[in-house]
């Protein structure tokens, strides 16, 4: 089965938008089993949508297009394609009833541009659109060879894709076996991570397993690939054989995020957080609190930026902070210390540290982290050296205190 | 001119990494003049990678194609294009000289897979890689057509792309004059952003300016595009109808962030900030401790998840809690005045509101979200309805804290 897709968008051309649209679309077909031959971004110009279309037509099974389904003068995706197909367009009502109520919700008026939206070529699958107004569409050209339409705002077109684009091929397509799973590993460096695992992993490769390593900020995914009749007992085997080698460096599986592991954690322990973030600047709640339900567990978190936050709303002592400097194993101790006190958490971490570009010096270079975790055990302090651009070190520092909370909770 | 990418690399298809050369390629080559026609990813088996490079053959004036020259089984872009237009590859010593000295600085062994890296399509020019191994290769085909190899790396592709590409598509290709402004707004949706530019802009249409609209989780991009001699001035034209109608919605351009606005209007008033988050869990301080420099006018922060936080770190009343519920305006007036005072800032921005997707009522459905800023001058109440996904809600939300900020300071 071949399977394109075609991404418009004069702004993917122009490289002022980044396409995460391939890699969505790509790993959400691959888990189904039908991996991408060839993906096309063009400008949302006539001449180059019909091209595109036109050549894929010619070549795939499956073609899914992005974008251009919006109200404004530049969306013409819609109208090219049925052009091309030879379709006419024809006002749908049920579309016309879900955008007013959009807007009802909203309490504001639909705006007459949105009428275009409610155009569907004739014999096209809608599908409602359950987070924007722009509908997706589906129509078999002939021969089992379908196409698709999907909106380019991510936040639409993954629910779409979800809801109803994952129904029509299970409908119209033959499944085919192809198993992905990816272990999800923190702690150790990448090239260390194939170095543990190659040897064990080389038996299975040559039966047909496919690994490969990938580098996130302060974690590294390890894929095992399969395909065929075999290719659950296959990715079965090789997960074990890393299971066993890195068991206490994997966090999770496929998409979880470290986040949500310790979230459902803290949820089955019946332990409550409080966080006291001054380097990562509030990312660390931000994050736990991106988790649908951490309002359970999570009492909140003090970002003391400032040395006078850190006295007023952790306690930490004005001698500590002039003696050991705001950057120091001490204060992280009495900033975890004194969030778990003020809020009266179960368990408190705190990090203080140098996220630069500014800032360091040869005692204490940009990098250094200072990082505490209070329970009813006592306290501890760890200190690290993430050395990267500001956004990178914020990222790797609250993965390490997401890290040490998750090891806590599973000890 | 005609511009063609070719993306090579099976992770790419099967989504396991974002492909972040068509974003940079695409940027780097439309602020030099040329805008990309079409940018094509394919997998890195020989079929694929010769006819994609083949069609664009067909087409482009210039072919870049990324990825594939490195030592393992899996780079086969080199051998395939050589092959493809009948060209031998010869051992360059220059290359190998480089890649030697490469892996001397490092104190390690040259492997002898790196063989392959010192091999070059007869008369074609050699880019040495200077922070890797893998040379890149540029090509004339004929009649003044260029294919240009590029490694998969981002830390290899950028320099190499800045050090010879740019100056070679300087002494191979005229120069062609091209111009876009991107001017930021918020607060207005998609349509209506149209809707009130677009009778105005409609001359400047007819006199070849292309207009584009993005819509991202609270703001709304507008593009401006002109190309040719008066490119300049019909953009200007453009940029001074936009300023003249959505002034006061626009918040910044290009690559500006809110955030950044907001911490360069606070330096330059000499301003502080505090701010108080419930529902947004700590995403604002995050998006403003991004900015570098942020440290100079921002104290800090409170997360308060729990109604005990928001009591005992803000000062919000208990009685206020029980008689209002933490959802409302009452409440968030509190957080305002409480984290102006403990923090001591000028500015204190507060937000509490319903995230869901749990824990709407038909009084308060999710998204409702009552913002309250302090300052000097006393406090204002705002309310406002975002029915979104947990995510898109924060992100949009953190926005119109920050562009109420913006408005304030700029007044």
């Amino acid at each position: 089965m071949n399977v394109e897709i075609v991404n418009t968008g004069s702004e993917l051309m122009l490289g002022r938008v980044l396409n995460t649209h391939q890699q969505w679309l790509c790993r959400r077909l691959a888990d189904l089993g039908h991996v991408v031959t060839r993906q096309v971004a063009i400008a949302d110009t006539g001449s180059e949508i019909q091209q595109a279309v036109r050549e894929a037509l010619g070549r795939a099974d499956l073609i899914i297009t992005t974008g251009g389904l919006g109200p404004t003068s530049d969306d013409l995706t819609r109208e090219l394609i049925a052009e091309l197909l030879g379709k006419k367009l024809i006002a749908n009502k049920e579309v016309l009833a879900h955008i007013e109520n959009f807007f009802a919700k909203r309490g504001r008026p639909r705006p007459q541009k949105t009428d275009v939206e409610t155009l569907v070529p004739e014999g096209a699958e809608v599908f409602l659109n359950q987070t924007g107004t722009a509908p997706g569409l589906a129509m078999e050209i002939g021969n089992s060879q379908w196409l698709v339409m999907l909106p380019g705002p991510p936040r639409e077109l993954r629910p779409m894709f979800d809801t109803f684009v994952v129904p029509l091929l299970k409908r119209e397509f033959a499944d085919e076996i192809f198993v992905c799973r990816t272990l999800l590993t923190t702690g150790i460096g990448e090239s260390r991570v194939q170095e543990f695992v190659e040897a064990d992993l080389q038996p299975l490769v040559a039966r047909g397993l496919e690994v490969g390593y990938c580098a996130r900020p302060g974690a590294v995914d390890v894929r095992l690939v399969a395909s065929g009749a075999a290719a659950a007992k296959l990715a079965a085997e090789a997960e074990a054989v890393v299971q066993r080698i890195l068991g206490e460096n994997i966090f999770g599986r496929d998409d979880e995020e470290i986040e949500q592991v310790v979230v459902k954690l803290l949820r089955q322990k019946q332990k409550t957080l409080a966080v006291a973030e001054s380097c990562t600047g509030g990312l660390l709640a931000n994050r736990i609190t991106d988790v649908p339900g951490a309002s359970e567990i999570f009492l909140g978190g003090v970002v003391s930026y400032a040395n006078v936050a850190k006295e007023k709303f952790l306690g930490v002592r004005a001698e500590t902070l002039a003696a050991h400097g705001a950057v120091s194993e001490a204060v992280a101790r009495e900033m975890a210390v004194g969030a778990r006190g003020k809020f009266g958490s179960d368990l408190a971490i705190a990090m203080t540290g140098i996220a630069g570009p500014a800032g360091g010096t040869p005692e204490k270079p940009v990098g250094t982290v200072f990082i505490a975790l209070a329970s009813a055990a006592g306290v501890e302090v760890k200190k690290f050296l993430n050395v990267w651009d500001r956004a990178t070190f914020k990222q790797v520092t609250a993965t390490q205190a997401l890290e040490w909370l998750r090891r806590t909770l599973s000890a």
